[in-house]
This record gives C-alpha cells, sequence and structure tokens, in this order.
C-alpha cells in the first residue's frame, strides 16, 4: 500500500510532466516553460525552507560539467544523473557534446554548451562556427560569451554583432543564452548587454562563466529581470551552491540555474 | 662624449640587432634563434643579478594581455610597448589580432595569439578553423591548449590528432605552440603532453594558460626540456612577474617567455 506522501509525490510527478510535455510539443521555446516557473515561484512553493517538487527543482537546473580536466567517465556519470533526476540540461564542453547527445537519447535531457567560453575574445565568424558544430552533434542549447573586451571600448555594435552571429545559425527549437560575466561589468555596462543580447535575437542572458572572478549575485538577476522583462529568460550561473541559492535567485528573477551541484539541490528538495 | 656603459649597451645592441636579422633572415624557425638563448644562457650573461642586454631579454618575451576585459586602449599600449622594447611577440585575444596586425606592421614584433583558449575542450576542427582565421588576420604564431580532458581519460590519439588539427593548418614561417595547463597534469602526463606535441609536429611546448590554478614552475620546465630534448622550443608563462624569474625559467631550460611584467622585466635588464 502506497502511503499518503508518496502518493502526493507520484500524482505531483505525473501532473508536473504532462504540464512540461505539453509546452515541450506546443511549439514554444523552452524560455517559456522556464519563465512560468519563474514568474510563479511562489505560487508553486519555492521558497527557502517550503517543500518544492523535486522534478520541478530539477527542470530549472543545467547539470554543469565545465572543468577542461574532466574525464569522458565524469561526463557520463553526469548525463546519467541528469537523466535520473530529469534535470533540464547537461552543460559540458565541446568536446563532450556528441558523447553526451548519443548518452541522453530519448532522456527528455537536453545538451547544453559553450561557445567562446570563458573569455569570450574570439572572433564572431568562430563562434558562429562553434554553434554550428555544437548543434551538429547534438546541442540544443548554447551559453556563448559576450564580447567584455569590445563592450568595454563602448563597441556596442560590435558586441551585438557578435551574438547576432550565434542567433543566426541558431536551429529551430534550440536556445541561445548570452553570458554577460557580470562581475567584470559595471551595472550600466549590464543593462547595455541586457539590451544589445535581446536586440540580437537571444533567447536567454545568463550571469557568469564560472571562469572569472565572480558568480551570480541577487543583485544581478534582479537588474538582468528589469532589464529583459519577460522577453527573455535569465540564466543564473556560478556559485548556486544549494537549494537556498536557487531559491534566492528564482525569487529575483531567474529562470534557468546553472550548477555543478544538481544533485544535492535537488536531494535538499526532497527532504 | 659617451660613458662606458652606454657605449658597452650600444654596441652590445647592435652586434645582437645583426645575430637576430641573421637568424631571422636565413629561413630558419624563430625557434631556434630561441633555442640558442636557451642554451647560451650562462655564456651571454642571463644570470640573476647579472648584466644582460635588455634587448636580448625582449626577444624572449611573448608580451601578453589576455584578460576577456582588454580593450581597444589596452591592446594599442601594448603593442606600442612591444614596439619600443622589441619584444617578440604580442601575445593577444584573436578578437585584437587584426588591430594589433595593423598597428606592428614594419616593427619586427609579431602577433601571437590563443587557440581553443583557455580550456582546450573544444573539437580539433574548430581550433583548426580559429588557425585558420588567426593566420588570415596576420597572427604569426599559435599558441594553442591541449584537450586536457582527452589526455586525462587516456586519449592519446585524439590528443594529438587535435594538436596535428593546429599544425595542419599552420603556414610556412608560422609557429605553433602547446599548452599543456602543466597545473592540471601529473608528471607522467607532462611527458606524454610533450611526447604527442613533438609527434604532432609542433614547435614549442608551453607550460599555462595563466587562467587555471598555478603557472610555470622551475620543475615543470626543466621536465617538458627533458621530455622534447632540442628539438622543440620550450614557453614558460603563467606568474614570470620579474627578470629573476625569467633568468631561472631560461636556465632551466625555457626558450620563451610569456608575461604580463615584459616592460618591468626589460626595465630589470636595463638596471
Amino acid at each position: 500500500m502506497m502511503d499518503r506522501e508518496r502518493l502526493i509525490e507520484k500524482i505531483t510527478d505525473e501532473v508536473w510532466r504532462r504540464v512540461r510535455d505539453e509546452v515541450a510539443t506546443s511549439g514554444h521555446r523552452g524560455t517559456e516553460i522556464a519563465e512560468l516557473i519563474g514568474a510563479g515561484a511562489d505560487r508553486v512553493g519555492l521558497r527557502p525552507g517550503g517543500l518544492a517538487p523535486a522534478e520541478q527543482v530539477a527542470a530549472l537546473i543545467d547539470h554543469t560539467l565545465l572543468k577542461p580536466d574532466a574525464t569522458r567517465a565524469q561526463v557520463e556519470a553526469l548525463c546519467a544523473e541528469a537523466a535520473r533526476h530529469r534535470f533540464k540540461s547537461v552543460c559540458v564542453n565541446p568536446t563532450w557534446v556528441a558523447h553526451a547527445a548519443r548518452k541522453l537519447t530519448g532522456s527528455g535531457v537536453a545538451v547544453c554548451t559553450v561557445i567562446g567560453f570563458p573569455l569570450g575574445a574570439n572572433v564572431p565568424e568562430i563562434k558562429a562556427a562553434e554553434a554550428r558544430r555544437a548543434q551538429d552533434e547534438g546541442a540544443a542549447e548554447l551559453d556563448m560569451v559576450i564580447n567584455v573586451g569590445r563592450l568595454k571600448s563602448g563597441e556596442h555594435d560590435a558586441v551585438r554583432d557578435d551574438i547576432a552571429a550565434v542567433t543566426g545559425v541558431r536551429r529551430r527549437g534550440n536556445i541561445v543564452k548570452v553570458i554577460l560575466e557580470t562581475c567584470l561589468l559595471s551595472d550600466d555596462e549590464k543593462r547595455i548587454a541586457c539590451q544589445l543580447a535581446r536586440a540580437a535575437g537571444a533567447d536567454f542572458v545568463k550571469t557568469s562563466t564560472g571562469f572569472s572572478t565572480g558568480g551570480a549575485t541577487v543583485d544581478d538577476i534582479r537588474l538582468m529581470r528589469e532589464a529583459v522583462g519577460s522577453a527573455l529568460g535569465v540564466k543564473a550561473s556560478g556559485g548556486v551552491r544549494n537549494r537556498d541559492d536557487l531559491v534566492a535567485m528564482v525569487r529575483a528573477g531567474a529562470s534557468r540555474i546553472g550548477a555543478s551541484a544538481g544533485v544535492k539541490i535537488v536531494s535538499e528538495s526532497r527532504s
């Protein structure tokens, strides 16, 4: 006989799965389901210490392993975890995209990869080539780094065109996220970068690479959400280490979370 | 009237310039002059505290600015310094290669850039595309990062082929340096990486990106020099901050130095 808690969890899981599948198959961008979660964070119980379906939390998370010395075995473990917990995606370096895509076939977990990462300081044509290649190999989500140096030099057209080079090769149903590397920017530069990302047709703005001097902050998420309104997703990444961090980011306006601690976060959401 | 020290310096400079020009125009690779300096470090007076011609020291240095938020003005200042002090090259991110090449036309200073930097975790075809593009825009030296994750996974053929993808598009007279990111490797892995770089036709092995957990050490330079013998150059990079650091690296076997402190190092060599 099934106890009450188990029954609640099972029904919640099933309802959640149908909602998610409905959105996924209705032709909307993945952005929108994340927006829905972002907007409804309070309603669905994403409060510190409160209860929330673990699957709902997992669906916010890009399960991330970008360190350069990650091995094939570690990437395979990441994929297995993502399939088990139903994370939104695995986020891996380009060298592992094809392998991750094979491992995750039929799992419902997307493959996310990084473009111009983590410095953002290569040329637009190469970022576009990276994006094409990654999609050829099975990536559905592309997290690209803006050209920070050009932004700092006031070359806004160059920054926008650099983003547009990637959104220009984005295939139907795929997503481009634009990493601002907020720790290197002034608030004005963050706002400008958000506007340029939106103008260039990006789907998300994202805070951080995790390879610079700082990660996501609640203040930055709030600033970015104000800058893009409901038009784009906002991804918090870098330093999101537990469920309270995640909830704080979602409440500030994040609709996606990049984290290497996804398994811990989800398990905290179950307890 | 010219004082004695000034006269010595001027004659030394002139002799050095002629030697350098001779090597540069004789069809040899740039590697070889650096080797010459490496082998002759004691003979030419590269001793801590000793006197050495500043130009000789400058000719060892890739004057480096790779931080992602470097501005156009900072890149221009770097180029001006390189031309003034006659550094071997400026090392800049791909986004600034064309601009640096224009600024340095006729200066005798090469443009060096980075490929697959700093994680080394993209695919060989993209590294090759980056290398072609950078050479199109005027880069003569290409510092590529090995695929550390594949090395850690024991996929040695993949590591070698990844390097060969870049050496395969190297144009006549240009140089490919292979960054091992030594701080992430065991000594055995460092030796294997040196062998793979040599097998793939690289011109140099290089210690570090400057973006990981550690930089060049004397022990690593010694290990790498032993591993490649006199066949390849060895570049010490990451944490070479003054003339004593430089001399220690050269004495251990380095034939090239990557540093952002080049102006300071050269001025110490004048005093």
